[in-house]
C-alpha cells in the first residue's frame, strides 16, 4: 500500500520533485507520483485532497512554482500533513513567489514548508512522519543521522 | 442584474474591500458581495467560480491576504476576468506574500492584480471592464478622469 | 476592427510581448502592435492613450521594464482597462523595479498587472475582457480551460 | 504520555508559542512545553533532541526568532519530524531573518516550517502528524475542516 | 526670478516636500511650488516639463509616492536636471515602490534620486546645481559643510 | 578646462563607468577620469573632494560597488553636485548593497543617485548640470530629447 | 588606559550604542566614547582612524544608520579590528541600508558586522577581542556563557 | 602553535573559504582547517567550540551557506571571537539566507559577520584580532594598508 503521495503542479517540476521520490526509495517507503494542477485540474486536485487518506496515504508532498497554490489548496482538503516544496520555476522572482505563497498559509490550514527546491528534505520529512507509527523506520532514521555524520568525517579526512 | 462580484477570503478583509464596492456605487454598477474562502469553503469557491458568468456577472473582484489563493483559484474556474486585491493582513510580511501569491500566476490563468490594499482601483478597473459593452459608462469614465484632474487643480490652488 | 492594442516601451521588449499577440491570434481577436515610449515619445503616448477607445479598441496591453511608466501613464489617459506587463529588462533589479512601478498605482488610476514577463497571460486577460460583449468568445474561453486541463491529464499519463 | 514537545528559544516567544499549545488542547493531545535555547543551553538542547523520541514524543514544535537556530539544530539530533515556527522578535528584520534561518535547511535535515508567528498552524500540523497512528484523531481533523467551513459560512451570512 | 521648481504628485506629499523648500530658503534661492500629478493632470505636467527652462528655472525637484512616475516623466520633457524624491506614502510597500520607480530610469532620461523622504537633501542638491553659475552660492555651500561639522563637534562635547 | 570629474573605486568599474565618458564625449564636454578608492586611497579621495571645484570642475560622477562609500564621502567634502553610480560588482547582492549605500545618505549630504550600472544616465545628468550655465549645451539637450524620440519612431516603423 | 573606542555617526545613535558601553562596563573594560561623523567630520574621523591604535585602543566599535559609511571608512584607516553596528535610523528602509553598507565591504577592508541595533553584541565581541591578550578576561567570558545558561534554566523553571 | 581555526559546514564551501587561509598565509599566521557541520557532526562542533581556546587558538573563522547555523552555534560555545562567513551555496536565495542566519544573532552571542563569500576579509579580520597581542603583526597590517593604496595608485596610472 502506498504511504506517501507526491504531486506536482507541472511536469516541469519533475526534475526537482524526483529527489523526494529518491529519498523514499532510499528508506523503502512505497509512494505514488502524479501531476495535479491546482489551476488546470482543480477537480482532480479536489478528489486527490479529499480521498488520499482514505486509501492509506499518510502524508502528501506537493511541489509547485510561482504563485504556488497546490500545497495550500490540498492542505485545505485533507486531514493529512501536507509538505510543500517551493519550486524555483522559470519566471519565478528568485523563488520568493513560490516560498511565500506556500509558507504564509492562514491560521487553520498548515503546510509544512521546506527549502526552495528542497524536495530531498521533503522526502526525508515524509519518512519521519511515516515513522511515527513504524519503529523500524524510526530506527532507520537514527542510522541515517549517523550516515550523514560519517560522510562529513570522511570528507574532513580528505581535506588533510 | 448584478454585473460585478466582490468576494473576499475573510470578513477581516471587509474594511479594505469595501472601497471596491464604494467605487461601483459611485459609477452606479450593481454588484454582489460575499465571503468565499479558498481554504475553508473550497466547494463554495468552486461553485462561485464555475457559475458567476452564467448569471450575468461580467468580472469578479477577489481580495485575500497572506498566501492568497482565492483570486488565482477563482480565475482558474471562470471565463471572466478576475481582479485580484492583495490585502495586507495581520501576519503578512509587509504585504509581499499576498502580492506575490496573486501576481505571479502561471501561464494560462491570468489575474488582473492591483496595488496592495488597492480595492478602490479594483472597483474602477471593474467599471472599465463593464464599460466595454456600455458606451454610457465609458463616457462616465472619461468624466471621472476629468474629475480627478479638477481635484488636483483645486488642491494646487489651495497650496498658494 | 482592431479590438486590442499592444504597446511596449522599447523594441527590446518584443520577444516578451509577442506572447500576448500569440494568444490573441489563438483566440482570433484582431489587434494592433506598436512601440510607444513614455519617456521618449510622450506625445505619441498621449495621443495613443486619448484616442484608442475612439477607434474601437477595447483594452490596451502595455509592457515595459525598469522604471516602467508606460502602463500607468496610458491608464491615466484612457477609459479603457489597461493591462500592464512588467518586463525583466537587462539592467532590471530582478524585475522588482518594473513590477512595483506598474503595480503600485495610486487610487484612481488602476493598472491590471500580470506576472513578470507574463505577456501570455496579458493576452488571455485581454481576451476575457473582450469576451464581456462577445458570448461566442466567452464560450471559447470555457473551452480553453478544458484544453489546459486535458494537457495536464496527458502529461500525467506520460509520467507513468 | 506526552505526544508533542513544544520548545522555544526564549520566554519572550511564549505569547506566540502558546497558540500551538492551545490547538493541542483543542484536539486533546497531551504535550510538554519548555524553554530550550540553542545558543544559551546547547547541552540541554542536545539532550532534548537526542532523547525526545525515546520517551514517546511523536513530533517537536520549535519556535525561535532572529538567527533562529533551534529548530534546525534539534532537527539534526532527532528522528522525529520537527516543526519550525519563525517568531518575529523585537529586533527582527520584518521576520525575514527567522524565516530564512529556519526554512533554508541543507539537504538531509528537514524542518517543517510554518508561517511567521504561525504557532497555531504548528499545533494543527502536530495534530495531523500524531493522527497518522490515531484514526480517531484523524476523524477529529476531518471535522475541524468542516468547522472552519461553517465559521466562514456564518460570517458570510453576517455580511448580508 | 525663480531658480528652482518644486512639484509633487499630491498635496499629501507636502509635509515631506516642505523640507526642500526650507533648505532653499536657508540658502536664499527663490523657488516655486506646485502640485502636478503625472496621472491626474498629465497636460499640466507636460506643459510644466516643456516650459520650465524657458522661464529661467535651473533645476526641478519632483516628489511622489507609490508607482512614482512624476520625476521620470518630467525628466523626459525637460533639458533641466530633475531631482526625484521618493515619498513613503500611505500604502507604499516600505518605500521600495517609490524608490525603484524613480531610480531605475532607462538610459537616456536620468533622474537624480535622493533618499526615501529625502526632500531636505533634494533642496541642498538643487542649491549645489544652482551654484554652478553662482560663485557666491558655492562659497555659501562650503560654509554649510563647515556648519555641519561644527554641530557634530558641539554634540560630541555634550556627550562628555 | 575639464568640466566633469569621473572617478571610480576600482579599475573593475571601468567598463560600466566608460558609458558616462561616452555621453560626455557625445555632448562635447571635457572631462577627467581617475581611480579614487574611498577605502584604499582615502587621502587621495580627500584631496579630490576638497579641490575639484577649485580647478573648475562643475560636477563629479562617482561610481562604486558593494558597500559603496566613494560617492557619499566625496559629496561630504565638496560644494559640487555629486552623481552616484551604483555598480553591480562581482560579489554584490543583486546590486542592493551599492544602491542603498549610495542612495540613503543622511540629511545634509546629498548624492544624486542614478540606476544600477546607470553610468550613461550619469553622463547625461552631468551634461544637464553643466548646461545650467551654458545655453548652447541646453539647446543641445533639447535636441537630444528629439533624437531619442526619432529612434523610437524609427524602431516602431521597423516593427510593421 | 582605554582599551575600546566606541564611536557613532550621530548623537541620535546613542540610545542604541549605549548598550555596547554597558557590556564593557559589565566586563570591567575601560573605553572611550565619541561622536565621529564620516560625512560631517571627515577630518576627525581620519585622525581617529589613524591614531587609535597608537594610544593603546585594541578595537573600535562604530555605529551608524542609513548609508552608514563610518565603520567601513574607519576600518580602512586602522590596523585594529573594527566592529560595525547597523543602526535602524528614522528614515532607514527597515535597516537594510545600514546593514548592507556596513556588511558588504570590498576585499581588503573587513568590518566585523553585528545584528541590526546589535550594540550589546558589539560590546561582547569587543570583550572577546580584548581577551585575546588577557587570560583573566577570557575566563570571565567563559563564566558569562554559564550565566546566560543559568538565566534560561531559571526562566524555564518559571514556565512550569 | 595554530592561532586561527578555519572551519566550514561542507567541503563545497572550500573554494570560498580557501581565501581566508590565503590571507593568513600572507600574514604568516599559522592556522588549522577542518570541516565541522552543525547539522551533521554536532558532537564534533561541540568539542571544537568548547576546546579551541584551550589549545591556543585566538579566533575562529566559520563559513556556511543556506540556513547557516555553524558560526552562531560555535560562538555560543567559545569565549573566542568568531568570524562568520556567509557562503552563497547552490540553493541559496541570493545569499540572503546565509547572511541573515549568521548576522542576526540574539543578544549575548555575537558573530563578527563579513560580506557574502567574504572569506578574504575574514582572514584579514582574524589577522587584526591576532595582532592585538602582536605588535609586529600590527605593523605588518599598517603596511598592508599602504600596499592596498599603492595598487590603486598603480592602476590609476594604467588608466591614463
Amino acid at each position: 500500500m502506498k504511504k506517501v503521495g507526491i504531486i506536482m503542479g507541472s511536469k516541469s517540476d519533475l526534475p526537482v520533485m524526483q529527489e523526494a521520490a529518491d529519498m523514499l526509495d532510499y528508506f523503502g517507503i512505497p509512494y505514488e507520483m502524479d501531476i495535479v494542477s491546482a489551476h488546470r485540474t482543480p477537480e482532480k486536485m479536489f478528489e486527490y485532497g479529499k480521498n488520499a487518506h482514505k486509501r492509506g496515504i499518510k502524508t502528501i508532498i506537493a511541489g509547485a512554482g510561482g504563485a504556488a497554490h497546490l500545497p495550500g489548496m490540498v492542505a485545505s482538503l485533507t486531514p493529512l500533513p501536507v509538505i510543500g516544496v517551493p519550486v524555483k520555476s522559470r519566471n519565478s522572482i528568485d523563488g520568493w513567489d513560490s516560498i511565500l505563497s506556500i509558507l504564509q498559509m492562514p491560521g487553520g490550514i498548515p503546510v509544512a514548508t521546506v527549502a526552495l527546491d528542497g524536495a530531498k528534505n521533503a522526502g526525508i520529512l515524509a519518512a519521519k512522519i511515516v515513522a511515527v507509527e513504524n519503529p523500524e523506520l524510526m530506527e532507520r532514521l537514527v542510522e541515517y543521522i549517523a550516515e550523514l555524520k560519517q560522510k562529513v568525517i570522511d570528507s574532513a579526512r580528505d581535506l588533510d
